[in-house]
């Protein structure tokens, strides 16, 4: 019984007291002390879609699931102030023999939900082809009207973005073998990898942008070109952006030139970087500035890239120095 | 942009009006309104292992795989009481080219949603090489010493079950063609399948088992050998069940005997019932048999099959009728 004893092993690994858990790991559900409002989300991440495992660890995987998850709640506003306000639901898929995978991937996810003030507080697990990591996480508001949802961008607000933009898919390109290595410098390819392979959720991010008023909020997990459309089609808006004003992460440009492609263009549209995307009313900007606390090296720190504009079609306009404009091409997987 | 289209009709058909909803499909996050103690559980099924889509409809699929979760919730005795009571979040891997199947899969879990009471508040949906459905689902309670736990059994209590066992498993061999259709009249074999295809969540039996005083309960998805093996080890105690009680879904007798298995382990070791296995004082046997009401055909009935014993190993035995005791095996799969 095999499974059972990774089951056991898995109990062991999640054992952590939490005076909001009522009942944990091990009956049919766990109980959890509510209040106020439920802010919930589900992310999922498959081998050979979202990441391969024999490019990063099983911690990094486990990590990496559950910070795409937690990324949402922080483009709600979300986030943990006492440990223990978010829980996380793990319904893990393992293909046969992956035993030391799976308890590689919860230390992983483990060490992350300590990081974040989040319990790990129940899931399944279940055989399956490909090994897939869904995270259901769930944080707590007392006020609803205070998170920032992805609607209310008005015409003549400006768009901020947190820290640097097309450093994970610099990375997964790094692991792909598809850049050379000597392109660029060790370091800096290291921390490229880092940005791909372990994101940080920018959960006291969130929440400062979200007290400091901003318009409209959603996590970039697709790239920018795609989730800027994402916004303006919520808010019924034009989202236009400057391409020359977006934030590259250091080595993006040198990537992206190994490549073949234009920096900005690779970095607008390369997913996974979890930054947040924002809009926000001109007043606020100072407010703004002064929550991410711009200048101190521990924040992501804001750059704005652009304003809202009302559009006959909600969409995002990434324009040229020379003012031409362009819609890039994205996807999107939340409903 | 397919996928996007896809989600579009998702969203569509999942629109349904909840007064506890302040933040639908569509936002980085749902956001419900919270009472007391939120009961969480997630349950996933995937193709090849739980189901197969060459055997059942995509409505079966997504009403199954919503049934097993909300299973989970019956077994802590969390109903809904009121439309929207309970939430459901659905993360769905498709492979290339499912679409129409996730429209169906999605129907019948909204189907399924709707006679329940339970509303699916958000999702995640991902490409990937299998067919994975995991639904996480959250019910309230205001008294979380009301839920009925797996912990509770005590030497001397009861053991029932309700309904009936072996269906499911009789159902599947029948769709795996493992029985020849000339066994069992045509009637009998429609409603096995039915009970592999379309399980139905008992939460108001749940509610009414939590209500009338069992000491433990849980839901039997992977037959009653390992469920009550599982009751056993949380409880610190043993269950001795008798094999000649067990009580049989019709023509499970007719299938196993084609089988060349003996029924009653058939019926033991067959997985995806979702009755509800449970243990009581025998103080409580009366209120336990009103609150079922045992006789009423729209309720499914309990059948007392065995006792709590004090254990030196916390175990499930089979009892044959000649007193001979057994230990079979099963596998479990939550955490």
């Amino acid at each position: 019984m095999a499974e059972l004893e990774l089951i056991g092993e898995l109990r062991a690994l999640l054992h952590r007291p939490d005076p909001r858990l009522s009942v944990g790991i091990g009956d049919d559900a766990a109980v959890v002390r509510g209040r106020g409002y439920a802010v919930t989300s589900v992310d999922t991440m498959v081998e050979g879609v979202h990441f391969r495992s024999t490019q990063l660890t099983g911690e990094q995987i486990g990590h990496r699931a559950l910070a795409g998850a937690l990324s949402d709640l922080a483009a709600m506003g979300v986030g943990a102030s006492d440990p223990g306000d978010i829980q996380a639901y793990l319904a893990l898929t393992l293909p046969a023999g992956a035993g030391s995978l799976a308890r590689a991937l919860i230390a992983g996810a483990a060490g992350l939900a300590e990081l974040c003030g989040v319990t790990i507080a129940g899931g399944d697990l279940t055989s399956g082809p490909a090994l897939t990591v869904s995270f259901t996480v769930v944080g707590w508001t007392e006020d609803p009207g205070a998170l920032a949802r992805r609607d209310g961008a008005e015409p003549g607000d400006l768009v901020g973005v947190t820290g640097t933009l097309g450093g994970a898919a610099a990375g997964l390109a790094l692991y792909d073998g598809r850049v050379p290595e000597r392109a660029i410098e060790a370091e800096t390819a290291a921390a490229l990898r880092e940005r791909h392979a372990l994101p940080r959720p920018l959960l006291a991010a969130g929440r400062a942008l979200a007290g400091a008023g901003v318009s409209a909020m959603l996590d970039l997990s697709d790239g920018i070109a795609s989730d800027a459309a994402t916004l303006a089609r919520a808010s019924g808006v034009t989202l236009e952006l400057e391409l020359a004003r977006l934030p590259l992460a250091t080595g993006v440009a040198e990537v992206a030139q190994a490549l073949g492609q234009d920096p900005a263009r690779f970095a607008a549209c390369g997913g996974e970087d979890y930054e947040l995307c924002f809009t926000a009313g001109r007043s606020s900007r100072a407010a703004i500035e002064a929550a991410l606390a711009n200048g101190d090296p521990a924040s992501p720190g804001v750059t704005w890239i652009g304003e809202v504009v009302a559009g006959d079609r909600p969409e995002a306009r990434l324009r040229d120095a020379d003012g031409r404009s362009a819609r890039l091409a994205g996807y999107e997987h939340s409903f």
